[in-house]
């Protein structure tokens, strides 16, 4: 498996920083990809300590971990003072799982298949939660915006600052009641790779080996975050990249590509509905736990991050994924070139994204 | 029946004003309440009356009084020189029937079942209807913001106020079109109440009692409304909030209270098409009918009102209101959670009418 | 048929403006409706030609011809300096055979019918390419808003051109993608008539007698778009109209008068599939084929023309009108008010296109 070959990377980057000092652009390059095999480990442990606690404390525990790296990194970035950079990895969350992650799943999917199918009713549960949590994410933005021209910038960014609690807090429970909803159906949304499924089970892992497992990839993400976070300006600089830019299309792929994986390898197998799971579900967990998540965490830190996106292009971003994603999942099938039009819409996003300043 | 015994506050409300001078938060909260017993007495009296008549002729009963309450109670508002609050209750109505009525009617009628289903064909005519209401309602105030930056700003009244004239004419006769649609085609989107829908019809009412009481009904609805437009400005100061907060939240729940009570009721029976039809009826009743009739009356009274929404925050109210209705009854059933999901985007966009000055 | 005998405005439109020098005004109108007439001949040769070469050439001819008229007027009138004309001819084709051309065919097409059907698959297909053309569209103007803000002018306009320019590309290649898709699957989204959909055919004419057809027709089409061009400032002033309404108007309806047609004789068939293909599918070949075109054409004239639209209503027309499909496209049925609907939709957007300054 690459992941663990990846792995490698670990005590590379840390050599590179600590005793090579090849400067910021090499530190942040090979931090950033050392993390991806990371987040592939959490996730590992995870499901073997799911697979022994039983589908509700599994449950609890798959979402708690499943963004775990995700978290880390977005925590280093904000105490390294970017909210605006954590706001671009949230939206480069959001775009690169329905889009590029889907997009990619779709086209190598349906390689020599004319078409695959899926059940309409879970796509239909997926569509209604993505507009909702849109709706929510990006009420701050027009209400900062319609704040502005009427209040002093001192009260408008306090009033922004309450009014994003108060969504997150509301988006937190709504997170919350579908939890309980998929426990009491057993109709899980945000479905995670199992046996029936289809995945290659390795051997179960004893428990202590997976909370070992837990707690050191969890550190050594921890410890690479802050390489990147620290390495972050600088290598933007040298790249002749915006912050923005590595924020909502790099930081955000790394965060995510364990899922573009495991979303491309269900895909080839056939099981389109877990590939939405995986890939909408994804964005709906960004949406409805980590961007709120980081709101309160960012308040009780005193860093305070609200959830005005700072650039009109998020909006749109995020808007367009609720579209795109409705449109092709309302017919219950897909074909080779919906994908491609998922990832067109994510090559403009990124055109844009690339280009503004 | 709870509504009857609400009638006494008329008596009350009448009493606290001209004779113990209470104050206006004490005449405006009794003289709000006892709206919605008069606005039930009203659709009450217009059954009996539309019964009587047949269908195409009830139909239209319906139609004209069954948001008498609401119209006079904007009129009212209109007169004392608020055209912003009564905007804030139309876009309150639209909101507040489509997610606080029909989330709380799906909350409760999902009570012991494990979903509930309606049949798609209606909610798809709603969903057209109510997208193309939107897309009209919408209209003027993009037109505005288009205009301000180029005309000078008595030209651009001027011209906005003609252009809510024309698409209020053009709603209206959406709104007879789908009237004759309707009683062409039987099948009628505006369902209400009826004997075979379940309703607990009490017995019919002789003519001169269903004409005496909508008669009574409309006068002391009206007699109400003037009091409560008349203490609207310093029953928000005293509260600590603003008109628009009263108008969006407060008065568009009062006017619409009786329709929530229905709609409950029909989800409890199991008949979700009748309680999409009350509430998502209710709010295309307001986009194509209440808000153009209010352009027309005030432009006649020579208080034009125009249609210019005049907070962004009530676009994205209603566009969300929109994309919402569309998700949760694309698919033909409710469960608990997609209540739960309406009346979050409720409560976040409550926030933000509470915070925005 | 009507077509032939509108041939008879040529001679005419040119003798006016050569001869009797009538002003500009009858110049403009004899030249505009003379358009239409050769659209159709240069439609009909392309179908001839299409018809022997098989299936894929014939797609190829037909794409590349089928908008040939249109895109030869817009040419002149981007040669004659008028960009926002340009894009407001894109706007008024886009809004004018999605909701004029579509809404009209299904009035006339449900009469005497209660409702006539289409497979809801080509609806899906057509409704997922259409947002994604959508978006793709709207992001320039979306990206020019942002950077104004921040950057110097000249900044902004060299910005928009590379985003337009890379839009374009990506758009063209999105169109293309399909092409393959509809080739290798026989599943055509941009149906044109053919014989057993039920077209009168006439016999088929002689490979000399298309090409001499095509050939005339382009170049007559160019010479009367050229006296469009030259007699369109002029011609608005006298109107008093503004040139943006002529363009989103009268340029828009010319451009596709052939296709309305189209649409009507075959909703009168009853052939819904077709008339969806045509009219929606022409919208999107407007915006993934005709509107990149234009850009990358206007780039190597030297003229660079790019995507962002001038006015924000019609990034709310472009908008509104894939809601509008999205929402009757949805449930596979069409009834007439339906078509009232997507017709008054229009009335609305023009009265709003013709009071904007």
């Amino acid at each position: 498996m690459i992941f663990t070959w990846l792995l490698l990377l670990i005590p590379i980057s840390l050599g590179m920083h600590y005793f090579l000092g090849l400067g910021p652009l090499w530190t942040f390059a090979t931090a950033i990809v050392a993390i991806v095999p990371l987040a592939e480990w959490i996730g590992r442990a995870t499901e073997q300590l799911a697979h022994r606690a039983g589908p509700a404390i599994g449950g609890l525990l798959n979402v708690s971990f499943g963004n775990a790296a995700e978290l880390i990194l977005a925590l280093f970035v904000l105490i390294s003072g970017k909210p605006n950079v954590v706001k671009a990895q949230i939206t480069g969350s959001i775009v690169g799982n329905s889009l590029l992650g889907l997009g990619l799943a779709i086209v190598v999917g349906s390689w020599g298949r004319e078409r695959q199918t899926f059940k309409r009713e879970r796509a239909g549960l997926l569509s209604s939660l993505l507009i909702l949590a849109m709706i929510a994410l990006l009420l701050p933005a027009l209400f900062d915006y319609t704040e502005r021209g009427l209040a002093a910038p001192s009260d408008a960014r306090r009033l922004d600052e309450r009014l994003s609690l108060g969504v997150a807090v509301v988006l937190i429970l709504a997170y919350v009641a579908n939890l309980i909803s998929t426990l009491c159906t057993h109709r899980d949304v945000f479905a995670f790779p199992t046996e029936e499924n289809g995945a290659p089970r390795e051997q179960s892992w004893p428990i202590w080996q997976s909370l070992a497992v837990l707690v050191a990839g969890t550190a050594f993400t921890a410890w690479e975050a802050e390489l990147v976070s620290g390495a972050l300006e600088k290598s933007a600089a040298a790249l002749g990249l915006s912050e923005f830019f590595l924020g909502v299309i790099v930081l955000a792929i790394v965060g995510n590509a364990a899922e573009y994986v495991a979303a491309i390898y269900f895909a080839r197998k056939n099981q389109m509905g877990l590939v939405l799971s995986i890939t909408v579900g994804s964005t709906i967990q960004v949406a409805l736990l980590l961007a709120p998540l980081l709101v309160l965490i960012s308040h009780f830190m005193g860093k305070p991050m609200n959830l005005v996106f700072a650039n009109p292009l998020e909006l749109i971003a995020i808007a367009g994924v609720t579209f795109a994603v409705n449109a092709i999942a309302a017919d219950g099938e897909t074909t080779w070139f919906e994908g491609v039009l998922l990832l067109a819409v994510y090559v403009v996003l990124s055109m844009a994204f690339y280009l503004v300043k």
